[in-house]
């Protein structure tokens, strides 16, 4: 990212909650012009492209409230204050799945969607697995764990069958870094 | 996805703007908790990996008030009431960029957010474009046209130099698209 060439005239906090707060300001661009921008702040976010010894990818069914439906993800889930993103990703795995990760590594971090909300997500990767309990919370309890081969993820993905988009994103580099994507 | 789990007990829309709105529900899980649930209705969105003559991908850099800064993302923009999502990835690629893709596909289509948003995004690609002059708004005049190698896009993805979500799925899925990627 580059400096900001516009600059904060107004800002209102419509509403602050558990996970997003909302803010409408008023901004003004080099020309002088004025501009409305709706802004949710989101906590940052972290997930993890995990393979288990049979080269399956480890996913996880829940339902999303915003979807009115269940949607196949990564593990995933929210950084708390001051948590490390690479124990976050451990941390999470491990609840929601029972897999413990001996190692893991960073594959990305990028804007979930950049045009109205802050969210940060940052995306690791792990193909050395120790299987566990999982260890979900009461508003949790409707994850299921779905493993797929790392190949028929892939080629979910091509054909549109990956809807969550840092799933999408995780399955491709995870292809890339295991070699199954020649760069 | 599957069918719902979840009742929702109470809905209370809390704001209501130009681009999103934001619910806060109540739900009812299978177990009979009641979970609190913060919604933010968006407009779909559509974007396109578009590559020129030279097998660059056509990207864009701007200014996201979110972030409070410039970002380099693939050409894309909201969807208007009724409009077919190619139609929308091939106006918004003229406008900001001035390439006109002549044939397009879809390439995916996706949550960008799940857990606190209902905002989905078409993912297109083209690679028969024919330059001409961008049509931009008078509030997206800040928009520069970034040409970029699609292979030293793949390097800058692989080393998490691209920092916004769908830029990034789309130039790992178009270096598929065009055999860059063997799968």
């Amino acid at each position: 990212m580059k400096e900001k060439k516009f600059t904060v005239v107004e800002s209102n906090l419509v509403y602050e909650g558990a996970i997003i707060s909302l803010h409408v300001d008023k901004i003004r661009n080099n020309e002088g012009k004025i501009l409305e921008r709706e802004v949710v702040e989101h906590l940052d976010a972290v997930g993890i492209a995990a393979l288990d010894t049979n080269n399956n990818i480890v996913l996880v069914s829940q339902y999303r409230h915003p979807l009115k439906g269940d949607l196949l993800e990564i593990p995933a889930g929210l950084l708390a204050e001051g948590e490390d993103p690479a124990d976050c990703a451990i941390r999470e795995l491990k609840e929601e799945t029972g897999y413990r990760a001996k190692k893991i590594e960073k594959l990305a971090a990028f804007y979930t969607s950049a045009g109205f909300t802050d969210e940060r997500f940052y995306l690791f990767f792990s193909d050395d697995l120790e299987e566990g309990e999982s260890e979900l919370e009461s508003d949790e309890e409707d994850i299921e764990v779905v493993l797929i081969p790392l190949e028929q993820a892939v080629a979910m993905a091509s054909r549109g069958e990956i809807e969550d988009a840092k799933t999408l994103t995780a399955i491709l580099m995870a292809a890339q870094k295991v070699g199954r994507i020649g760069l």
